[in-house]
């Protein structure tokens, strides 16, 4: 018989919830951090809502009707519907928090966005570097020899494209089996390919982010600016090792390792591009580019460029900006004339993934004083003052992934997400809604943050003597248990599943690491923690952090929770950005160029720091 | 019992000379038309001689011994040699006309030369696209964590290269191999490789002449400028056809044929590769470039360029200028970010063989009027008035390459290449000094010409009657025999070898489009026949045609023949200096700009024109 509690577990305050959202293509269900806006909600997750504005509640173009569940009217609403819609559930979607599971109706697409939304609320305006143009010819004659190439280039006039071979080797079939009117392909200033007749209405990119664990890929219709579908895997590298450092190893050890690597990676992308492709009907041919951002071991690995260097110190990249690239050499199946475009990189330490973050959450283009904090084994973080930009990484160590904790385990079904101490009990969210099988990243924290202001770990981040707490909390008391010879706290009695001292010290270590890095930027900058307004919490491990544990714990500065954004997968955004907008691109580019990086490592203040931040912050 | 005369044939006049050359890599046997210059015969050859003034007789460094056989001594001769050295054989390579076999002792390269010699007498200062620069870097630290490729370039200032992808994947390994000495290879602006240590002695790059008929490959050391092997092969395409206009027609009736014919063409020219490499002891990765020169249709079949358009009114390539390519883009496997240039073409019937051509005997550089004349199927015509370029095609049918000639052949052991009428008698000379088993162009041409002078064929063609000629010649006369109902000239009579009526219909045929080409050349610049100074026979073909039987039959304006040059195989010469000059180069580029194509086909004065050009001119 279960001792499990026995009651519908209210959702905690910092849980995630699932929204299933019904379009003219079916249904899809996300799950998403609890009070991310719906409009966001469908955007992270390739489901494209009409809207001009970009999320900023002044077109009221995106309208859904929530069908199921609860979302209350918000103050911009009244004005975009009458009552009878309000009651029938039409809200604008980008007002619209997700704080508990609905169900939405997307009506279908009314126009055709000269402008797409992106990132954290970014609007970027549609100039993507692939274009297609629709020319009529006239036909050669004896008295009008002109070559097919430079027919084709007279009537494209205002560009000066290079050609590829591809292209030159159609062309003369396809100008002659389409009366000499031909839709001309460019990517950039590459004159990719010449299809027959208009074929402007299709278009299409790729992309990618490519973590260390999960690699996702997103399919955007270049015409429009929306994505039109999402795929996501384990990036195919894992046998090799979970974090960059083991498969940097792995190179060093065995000779043929980073061919294998490469092609593990390669494979990933390309099973993700034939995904994607066949979810939207798609053909390959019809990607034009991809763009992809990860980490400096990543891209490097993906490449086929030796990543040793990246791994030993002075820890220095091969390059920070990547040549033009084809699809082809990171072995996704495309276009034979795709190109790619690869995020820059900083460092070894900070790469293009952490760039791509910058872009789509606009650090470069915000006045406020704003911490990005990319929350993993290797924790990148950057300040902007509203005017300089500083960058830095932490090595956080494999807390937050899982590894190194007793009942760690990855955020997959089983993995407590969640942890909330109400009255004299703990209440679990749990990936799937099975038992807890173990404790992912946003769960450790959430556990620690809730023991702490329970008074069940004190600042130094000991767990307290069960009898100093058993005559106020005894329902807490118990779960203070022996396990192994290691003090313990069981999350469920039932099975067993419990944080160990230990966990509390592994915590603590990759949240000091954190800390320092950011307390040290902040100083650089002239600064101190109280000056920064916004932090936003990136990458696939950070957006689902609760704002409130993070800043119980001390990972992030004591700001107002409201203050503290789940950022989404802002690497992800930052790749879709680049093939939206060359100015976005440029934005980039010019991003590595502004950002300076300040080691810390070899800072001969950073041990004391770091041992500072060791402790848990003090109740308010 | 044979009949065939038992003398030793003089040579003839318009014969070709063997000439062996020891050099320190050993014996080569080469055949050249008599006449050539032992420096020029040489050069074509892809052996080295020393030489900075580019064969002009004025640096005296062009030292050859001759060994056997008879060189006169030359002006200049007793200014470079003592009297003992003259007898003993010694010469001015530039200056020594091979008029009969020889063998001759070139001593080892005793200078790097900043010039090369090449094309017809040009000399061209080394400034390849491939460029090797060694440079040492210093080792990054903490302090210092510029990127590896920064730190490259940043060593390279004076360059802003792109960069392969390949370079980039080998740079951080190569730089921690070789203590960050390391050699950057460039061709043009992209740094294809990076080496370890110093590597600036060895850069290679193959000139192809890609010929309907015949495939030739000169490797050159690209640090000294000196063709260092050579090599030549039969076009594997050969069994889709002989002429150009059979292989278009494969790929318009067979949709396969286009890839096998480019499979074809492209193993020809990586076997060449592999050879002229084994050859000389260098490496294929040590091949950084290639050249390229060949007729549009070829150009085009070697890329996979659908050539359909080439070959139907109104004739137009896809393209005039080629993209940028890379040597895998031509199927030859050197180095893996090995680049080609191709020579652009000017029009469907003036292709990258002719510009080539131009390039090599510097029709844009010479104050003179002069014709460039690549005799063959398609025979192009250059006119230069010494200021303006004009360029016409001329279609003289098979004859010269002895198809629709009775007992024609290719330029192959057993074929007639010369004829000369001696006394009563015929005197020929026989390629391989076997028994004559057909009649090559050069030796049809030869052979009218004497016929013609002889008395034996009138203006319009017609072979005499034997009977008009027997009292004179009567040992010519009982050649003038009847074969298979058709009126014929025994050439050879133990063979039976002979030349027939319609042969010499066709060769007037062939002629007269030819002289119709330059003639209506000549008129459009505002010139007359008289006025053309000099006659280049360029082409594997028109080198070999003796000057005095092309002005014999009208071919050629009436020159003294010594104004009449073999230019040599000019195509090669012009690709070996695209690899050895970007100046030279880009006048490759400059000339398709400036030259102006003249379209014969369309004008309405072309037939009668043609038709008064088949006859032959009147003795004078």
């Amino acid at each position: 018989m279960s001792t499990a509690p026995a009651y519908e577990p209210e959702p905690a305050p910092t849980a995630r919830v699932a929204i299933a959202f019904t379009t003219d293509a079916g249904e899809r269900r996300v799950r998403v951090p609890s009070g991310v806006t719906l409009f966001d909600a469908a955007s992270w997750n390739g489901i494209a809502i009409d809207s001009t504005c970009g999320g900023h509640g002044t077109c009221r173009k995106c309208k859904v009707r929530v069908v199921d569940g609860e979302v209350p009217v918000s103050r911009l609403d009244p004005r975009a519907f009458d009552p009878d819609e309000l009651r029938a559930g039409w809200r604008l979607a980008c007002m619209a928090p997700a704080e508990r599971d609905v169900e939405v109706e997307v009506p279908p697409l009314v126009t055709r966005p000269k402008a797409a939304t992106v990132g954290v609320g970014r609007q970027v305006i549609l100039r993507p570097a692939v274009q297609k143009r629709v020319v009529e010819l006239a036909e050669p004659t004896l008295t009008d020899q002109l070559s097919d190439l430079e027919r084709l280039l007279a009537a494209l006039d205002d560009l000066e494209p290079r050609v590829d071979l591809h292209a030159l080797r159609k062309l003369p079939g396809v100008l002659r089996s389409s009366d000499f009117r031909v839709t001309a392909v460019l990517v950039d200033d590459v004159l990719v390919d010449v299809e027959p007749g208009d074929t402007t209405g299709r278009a299409f990119g790729i992309a990618f982010d490519l973590g260390t664990t999960t690699v996702v890929a997103t399919l955007l219709d270049l015409v429009t600016g929306t994505p039109v579908a999402v795929g996501s895997m384990l990036n195919r590298q894992q046998p090799f090792g979970a974090d960059v450092i083991t498969r940097i190893s792995a190179t060093m050890l065995d000779p043929d390792a980073l061919a294998r690597l490469t092609a593990a990676a390669q494979a990933t992308l390309d099973e993700l591009a034939g995904e994607v492709c066949a979810d939207a009907g798609v053909e390959r041919r019809e990607v034009y580019e991809i763009a992809l951002a990860g980490n400096a071991t990543m891209t490097a690995l993906a490449l086929g460029i030796d990543p040793e260097p990246l791994g030993v110190a002075p820890f220095v990249p091969a390059t920070r900006t990547l040549p033009e690239l084809r699809a082809a050499d990171l072995g996704v199946v495309v276009h034979p004339g795709a190109r790619a475009t690869v995020f820059p990189a900083l460092g070894a330490y900070v790469g293009g993934d952490v760039v791509a973050g910058m872009l789509a959450s606009g650090m470069d283009r915000d006045k406020r004083v704003r911490l990005f904090v990319d929350v993993g084994t290797n924790c990148e973080i950057v300040l902007s003052d509203g005017d300089r930009l500083l960058a830095t990484a932490a090595p956080a160590g494999p807390a937050f992934e899982g590894a190194a904790i007793r009942c760690g385990m990855r955020a997959a079904p089983g993995a407590i997400e969640a942890v909330a101490i109400v009255d004299d009990d703990v209440v679990l969210q749990v990936i799937g809604d099975v038992a807890p099988a173990g404790l992912c990243g946003s769960g450790l924290v959430d556990a620690v943050a809730a023991l702490v202001d329970a008074g069940f770990v004190d600042a130094s981040g000991r767990l307290v003597d069960a009898v100093a707490v058993h005559g106020s909390q005894p329902g807490l008391a118990r779960r203070l248990v022996t396990v192994d010879g290691e003090r313990v706290f069981l999350l469920d009695e039932a099975t067993g599943t419990y944080l160990s001292q230990r966990d509390i010290r592994e915590l603590q270590f990759a949240k000091a690491a954190i800390a320092t890095g950011w307390r040290l930027l902040v100083e650089e900058a002239g600064l101190h923690a109280a000056d920064v307004q916004q932090v936003l919490l990136a990458g696939s491990f950070g957006s689902f952090l609760s704002p409130g544990a993070a800043v119980r714990i001390g990972l992030v500065p004591a700001l107002p929770v409201l203050r503290i954004v789940s950022a989404g997968n802002v690497a992800g955004e930052g790749a879709k950005m680049a093939l939206l907008s060359l100015r976005e691109r440029a934005g980039a580019q010019r991003l590595v160029e502004e950002v300076r990086y300040v080691e810390l490592s070899d800072r001969p203040d950073f041990n004391d720091r770091f041992i500072d931040e060791l402790a848990f912050p003090s109740p308010e």
